[in-house]
């Protein structure tokens, strides 16, 4: 059986792209176990289809990087990059044999350079590590995907993630200056900058982030930095609708507020939070919305803050005493996601992005859906931004129930592009909503974007089947 | 002599391509005129080629500019995007037999959320037009290129125009957040989102913007606004040398300052803006450097950002005394090119940036190229992104004075790489810096970039000649 896998790979073309992957890379670096390369198969996307790797490898330099490529493009094999595979989208999933490209061991934190307020990171580096690395020099890396103890800045600039901090400090792609790029011939391509500024021909770098692993694989990042800002203290508001919650983001905007942090909790979220973490978060909320300044008299900005969100019908505002009930409410956001699977059983996470004048129309929509579709659906936002995570829970043992979910997910991305809103505000695109994608971009767009894919990519090697379907070549 | 024009095309082509225009644009709208067309055939760059453009079309319409690319197309005729012309190297420039198309007509600002803090705009929105429009509501457009009292918003982001605001607000491409882009074959284009975040797919908006009207044509774009900040105040300090200056940029940056300003002029460009503006600078000055903050309490940190001045051998500190006294010494500022070209002559403006780390070495070796070509160069610089412009003034009736100022200018950009800067912070590539272009990209990005052009341009009519040479394609 192990002679002609499902792939249609046979063991004899596994062991010879092993052995021509071995010619440039250490032993340990190559790993052709099933029972080990079959646990590089998933990203932590559910419902996303993934295929058997061929063979996993673990370069250390640009130079192996290099050879990767080259015996890809020999052998025709195509190539899936890979960080800590934390994404949400399948898009670091593995295609049957793939050779799994992971960059976890690419780690080293080159450069940190506090005047011109820049770090120079190889892909592997998690992004924790470099946010506390740069902070004990008195500078800030702003994003904070909600993995950020655990995920690759690499698969940061891959899905251009974004986290807690995007409504004043933007998303991952505002921080990449410079890229190194291994090409899919091999070829290693140096674009960008790392001055502060720089028009000299296309914008390559921007193309690269966000890419999804699909026009190169980035083994170096010039990063920007930016000096430490004052501790943020954050102000929790409840309210009887997540509507009304929306409400107020709307007039704390329109009043040119700039917070460090809004975010939303439904009362479904806050209840799965209170019964995994014990937080004691306020059981009968139907929304918390949780804001934070992060300037000279962030104490000042709350009060003001606080009134507009009785303006807008919240029933108690409470401020956080101190630094350390900051962090706590900071943490039960965190949680929203981890709570909600332990207690309500699988999820899909949808990641839609609205302009956020439309919050409300939103969060009204998604509740129309969940009762139509009888799901349970819970709803956490980065609110200041517009961007919902409605995590549709399910059994999936469960075939109707899996069906009404499935149907409830989509109906929730159709919602969002009626509001004038996009399909994906940070999760990516992946496997998971490549039929949405086409949707969203229409034709002419998704042309272009084949077309730009074709130019760094022309026989297709390159993370295949990710973002949208088969590109011609080798690409399965 | 009509019959044939050194272009090659002929005055029956001309008419011929004129009475195609017509049948989808108004009369008034297709100018033939020679002495009018030839009035539109630079932008404000010294030295660089330009053609006699066949016909100038100003549209109204979106439909009418796809009637111009189709007409483009179909006839095999080059066309040039322009906005007001206020470049500085020569990417306006009309080619011969070409149609410029003038976007300037096309002024109309359609939208201003205070919400969703975007406008959107028409491509030939004065800059000081919409800047004062968002004003009116709170609000604040940073980009401001020193001629935003005239510069079009199209051409801010054919150029990804930069300003005096960067060391704080950034460039023009950071508040582009969606662009509608008429195609080479006249088809249309939206692409990116007026949400905060998204990241469906390749990030095309940012590929047009810096692209010098070589990709499509931007008919409207979606910007992103902030709330409106406190008015900055300045300080200027006195140095003996421009290296000294360099010295305390790289001091305020290192310890976490965020100005609002940084810029610099040396002794030749305030000696040049006294004599023509009588603005009583200090004349015996080598270096004067203008810090501005526009935080909640900007004397505080002008007194802080003033000791570093001193520690790094300021001779004279003084804080503005208010606002209007700010805003003499930002209009001082603005007027060191006009000032310079007054005062010595023809000019060649630079536009390297340079790490900031750097930009000491960058004065220094700017000053040793002065001395060795027997060449006057007056430099101001926004110091803080280390986006300097050395400007090097001749005689263009005096021919080894122009070969000695060519000599310096290109020296300039070859010491800008040397120190890992780039050739262009903020002006672009045009005509000017195509050759430094390729030496800065290296052939693999320059062979990607080419590519990308003809997966936009095919037939490599949009703006020939730019950027790079020939496409093959019909672009002269």
């Amino acid at each position: 059986m192990d002679d002609l896998l499902e792939s249609g790979t046979t063991a004899a073309d596994r062991a010879a792209l092993a052995d021509h992957l071995r010619t440039g890379l250490p032993a340990e670096a190559v790993l052709t176990d099933p029972d080990v390369t079959a646990s590089y198969a998933h990203d932590m996307a559910s419902f996303c289809e993934a295929g058997a790797p061929a063979v996993v490898v673990l370069p250390r330099t640009v130079e192996q990087v290099q050879h990767v490529m080259r015996t890809a493009t020999a052998l025709r094999v195509p190539v899936v990059p890979q960080g800590a595979r934390t994404g949400l989208s399948g898009a670091a999933n593995a295609s049957d044999g793939c050779i799994v490209l992971s960059l976890v061991k690419m780690d080293r934190i080159l450069e940190i350079d506090p005047v011109d307020r820049v770090a120079v990171v190889e892909p592997g580096v998690v992004n924790a590590t470099l946010s506390r690395a740069v902070a004990e020099r008195g500078m800030y890396y702003p994003p904070d995907p909600s993995s950020w103890e655990t995920c690759t800045i690499g698969g940061n600039i891959g899905t251009a993630a974004g986290g807690l901090c995007c409504v004043k400090y933007g998303v991952t792609a505002e921080y990449v200056l410079g890229l190194d790029v291994v090409l899919a011939d091999g070829r290693l391509l140096s674009t960008g900058r790392r001055t502060a500024k720089g028009v000299a021909g296309y914008d390559l770098t921007r193309l690269f982030v966000g890419s999804e692993g699909s026009l190169g694989v980035v083994v170096r990042a010039v990063l920007a930095l930016k000096p430490e800002p004052p501790r943020q203290l954050v102000l929790a508001a409840e309210f009887t609708s997540a509507s009304a919650a929306g409400e107020a983001v709307r007039l704390i905007m329109e009043r040119g507020h700039v917070p460090s942090l809004m975010e939303l909790m439904d009362g479904t979220t806050v209840r799965a939070v209170n019964a995994m973490a014990h937080m004691g978060l306020p059981e009968t909320t139907e929304a918390l919305l949780l804001v934070a300044f992060d300037t000279p008299d962030p104490a000042a900005d709350l009060a003001a803050v606080g009134e507009l969100c009785t303006e807008a019908g919240a029933t108690e505002v409470v401020p956080a005493d101190d630094a350390a009930e900051s962090e706590m409410l900071m943490q039960a956001r965190r949680l929203s996601l981890p709570a909600l699977e332990a207690l309500l059983g699988t999820t899909m996470i949808d990641d839609v992005c609205v302009p956020r004048a439309r919050l409300s129309d939103m969060f009204e929509g998604v509740e129309a859906i969940s009762a139509k579709y009888d799901t349970k659906i819970g709803v956490c936002a980065h609110a200041g931004d517009g961007n919902t995570h409605p995590i549709v829970c399910f059994d999936p043992t469960e075939p109707d129930e899996v069906r009404r979910a499935k149907a409830a997910f989509d109906e929730i991305m159709a919602l969002g592009l009626r509001l004038g809103g996009t399909i994906t505000g940070e999760h990516g695109v992946g496997v998971l909503k490549k039929e949405w994608l086409a949707r969203e971009l229409g034709p002419v767009e998704l042309e272009l974007q084949r077309q730009v894919k074709s130019v760094f990519d022309p026989l297709g090697l390159l993370n295949p089947g990710k973002l949208f379907d088969g590109q011609g070549g080798t690409g399965r």
